[in-house]
């Protein structure tokens, strides 16, 4: 038999589009002489939909391109995944599927049964967990189907209480299928193959796994769809972060491309020491690097907006947001606009300018004093003689972010935040002035992995002039001033913040691998007490395995380590 | 048997401030001669704890603080919620639990059954799906204690698959005790005492039911615990909004407080024409209003503030917030700035004046035309000659909010928000501007709510001047501007947004009801493509059963009806 992978990118919501896209992918399997075409969980709607879930249309538009879809399955297997009706009265209403289409007809429905309910996911919001396993027959081959997570519930201490596979291999199959909408993070990648190839391992039967491709908003999924054969090799493995297809004969024996399967490295038995060289180290960084920019294409495409606007400081973050928005949109829909205040070194527009230079991207000088002279003396009757503060510095950010706005409003741009994770973390930002934006590109990226990548960004040739990689970081809002002068220095405090935000440990474990107490504490405190300003961020590009947004749900109001 | 029921106010994570409470409530009713006292679900730790369960230091301060409880209970049986651990290595690792402790000794630990995992609950996030279930020996009764909503799996398309009390029924139980966490909306206290009393008749038990207290950030839990006999009168009901303490003896024959318990009304069923006389009635406004002053004194104690700040622009909805947050906070905490710009007409400044007046809080002018022009000659080069448009609009509405957030700064205010809810929904609003704010007081109330609320305040001497409550409302950014030049009638437009985002309808069905087409499409598509605003936005006071914020979680680059 011979099976197609067709791996795709969805816009969610988007029935006409995915539809066309699915009938495609149909076409082509045919034109290759596909007996089965497989593709992605929940292909026709888009994952993730969310709540558009709770709405009676938005489903029986699912079922219309189901009907749309069918049309075309003369002579061909299709697998595509789909919400489906719960028929019983008790649990929720739906299902989600992977329905087989042939000759015009649902020969069958595959209900997924372990629903994935954490991070970013909320499956268990939605569907019922299915509890009816049957292989599909198919020209005479035996199919256990099943859908992303399904295949995940392995191991000592498993999430789900039933097995999928352990279910359906009663009924003897001959071959696994797997329909996914797996996410990236740069620790995922691999768990993922050494999932797939556990399953392997286990039931003996060779595994065709399809994932989707594509950003939706902050999520990320990078394809990398594959087939493993019964014996634990990688026959074939598909493209990440782009569309692919792929046709694979299951009668012949592929030669393995592949002899050395990466091996499942459990990033939570680091030791303090080894967490800042994993969390920088070159395969890592060469995969955020492309994450990033298929982040922000999608999500100026499927927003239908081509140009994007940021501040540019000189700086090391916003020097690298500008040089992946350039590369992402083209350097010439990236305008970076420098906005010194008095407080502003010389050498902060020297090197913006510079930068762009290099860039060649549209780039403008706006000082912003006279607007924060205004806004001293139009407050003076209020603040009197009070010191210079934090209000003070504030203003001037928050007059950057109105500049900002003002111009992508006139001419039609998205503002991109460049915030990175260790200020998100800390609250080390101004709400309404950095902290604005449509999108943030690093906001799930730490400085040293901000630095890491600016290095990956120059490897070839010097792109962000080298004075920016080396100065000390500043807000610059005060005379003099220095990130150091608030925070702990970045390789300290980026492995508290990894240890408590990825790893959730607690303070009494971080204190017991050698983090001096007080430290930790002041560090924890700061992360607790800085929820209400993340909680009005806007989406974070999604690289870690525990991003800021979605995924992470604290309460605001909350007293735990404040 | 004398049965305390305790309703009191926790705060999430502070774990001596919540064991010091429930501590003090044992001790009053030991003092009260009770056999058993019984608190709220999860009441050690606060609920919502959110991803705080995903810590094993949180989990373990739980049981530090089960162990403190457990040193009171000489004499006296106490249920109290907390999370509890899985002995099981399948499934998920915690259950949410009652444990009943007596004598120094946890006497039973019960698992609630049904998770709620829809709005804004999410504890399959957390925790696995009880399973056993045993009743409780204690002196000489046999009690059914069940944890919220596991006696909420009624009717005839139940949620969930299990029913924890039938299971219970069949070891005899005298009498059934519910603990919850069961938030307000202005549906909700009915649903609720109808869903006491359907398992009172079905049972043919009396039922104990206490209810959590207080506002988390945006969460209202409105007490109202309640006592039902066997026959389904309710003997006993305790305050809402406020804690409260009642000692009930099971064998006491009561006389019923109040023959007409209230019967379940289904909004669903509403006509079009039904829905603004019901979102306004007189019951749901004074319950709102209410629920209104809890949540934003519960914010400001919880987070360690006394003072809000707040623009007053002279409109309905500024008057409506700085009544609401002086009766909260008092009148001398509430600061109130009018920023008039070239466009504000003087009744604006003359309204706010009055009501400031009227309020005696502190009040300020600060007019931004200085500021304003400052913008504009600043980005001259860049606007050239381009017509005044949006861009423009919004400059001013970003330097009110600057001023407010300095001022806040400078002197420890929070910001209160004043957007409604047809403005969120429609995204008519700027942000960073007017949208700016720590806590959003009538983000969940549409506009006609926001009138009737505003004559409810109104209705023993007039606080909001007339003025404000019948000129057309305006954001006044350009000349003669009327909020009906952007969006159609209120009470249009809150008929469709309230099918659309209470009611989940779709299009098709909303146009079915005789509303017209082209209207319907305009205002869903405002909904969804203002997603990307509202995900940036503050928490909101959460008074209807579909509030935006964490309730409501929509893709943000989603293409459906958009």
């Amino acid at each position: 038999m011979k099976i197609a992978l067709v791996q795709q990118n969805y816009h969610i919501g988007n029935f006409e589009y995915n539809t066309e896209k699915i009938i495609q992918g149909i076409q082509m399997a045919k034109e290759a002489g596909a007996d089965l075409v497989v593709f992605s969980e929940l292909c026709v709607c888009g994952y993730p939909p969310r709540d558009f879930l709770e709405f009676g249309d938005f489903i029986s538009r699912c079922y219309d391109s189901l009907e749309k879809i069918k049309a075309f399955t003369a002579g061909i297997g299709v697998i595509v995944g789909s919400p489906a009706p719960n028929p019983d009265p008790n649990g929720k209403d739906l299902y989600n599927a992977a329905w087989f289409l042939h000759d015009h007809e649902v020969k069958a429905v595959v209900h997924k049964t372990c629903l994935p309910t954490y991070d970013i996911f909320d499956e268990d919001r939605y569907f019922e967990v299915g509890q009816d396993w049957r292989v599909i027959e198919f020209q005479g081959k035996r199919l256990a189907v099943t859908i992303c997570e399904d295949i995940w519930n392995l191991g000592e201490n498993p999430l789900y209480r039933a097995c999928p596979m352990d279910h359906l291999m009663l009924q003897h199959p001959d071959l696994m299928i797997n329909i996914s909408a797996s996410p990236f993070d740069y620790d995922h990648e691999e768990d993922r193959r050494a999932v797939v190839r556990q399953n392997v391992l286990k039931y003996k039967l060779p595994m065709y796994y399809c994932n989707a491709v594509g950003a939706q908003t902050e999520i990320i999924f990078d394809g990398g769809s594959v087939v493993y054969d019964a014996y634990g090799t990688c026959t074939h493995h598909m493209k990440i972060f782009e569309e692919d297809f792929q046709i694979i004969d299951t009668e012949i024996k592929y030669r393995p491309i592949n002899k050395h399967t990466p091996v499942f490295t459990s990033a939570s038995v680091l030791t303090p020491d080894q967490i800042i060289p994993y969390l920088t180290r070159r395969n890592n960084i060469r995969e955020i690097h492309d994450a990033l920019l298929l982040g922000i294409r999608d999500y100026f495409r499927k927003m239908g907006f081509q140009k994007a606007i940021l501040g540019s400081s000189g700086g090391i973050d916003s020097a690298v947001t500008l040089a992946l928005a350039s590369r992402a949109l083209g350097n010439e829909h990236v305008r970076a606009v420098a906005m010194p205040s008095g407080f502003s070194s010389s050498h902060s527009v020297d090197d913006a300018t510079a930068l762009s230079g290099k860039l060649n991207n549209p780039f403008d000088i706006i000082p912003i004093q006279p607007i924060f002279e205004s806004f001293l003396s139009t407050l003076q009757p209020i603040f009197n003689d009070l010191p210079f503060s934090l209000a003070e510095e504030n203003i001037q950010s928050r007059i950057r972010g109105n500049l900002l706005m003002a111009i992508a409003n006139k001419f039609g741009y998205i503002l991109l935040n460049t915030s990175n994770k260790s200020e998100l973390s800390t609250g080390y930002g101004t709400l309404y002035g950095d902290m604005a934006g449509g999108l943030s590109v690093l906001g799930d990226l730490y400085k040293m992995q901000v630095y890491a990548l600016a290095h990956f960004i120059n490897q070839d040739e010097e792109i962000i002039p080298n004075s920016i990689l080396t100065k000390a970081p500043s807000a610059e809002l005060r005379p003099d001033q220095k990130d150091s002068d608030s925070l702990p220095v970045y390789d300290l405090l980026d492995k508290i913040l990894y240890l408590y935000i990825e790893r959730r440990k607690g303070p009494r474990e971080i204190i017991a691998m050698g983090v001096d107490q007080a430290l930790v504490e002041r560090v924890l405190k700061l992360v607790n007490t800085s929820e209400y300003k993340r909680n009005q961020f806007c989406p974070i590009i999604r690289v870690s395995s525990k991003a800021f947004g979605v995924g992470r749900r604290m309460p605001i109001v909350g007293k735990y380590l404040s």
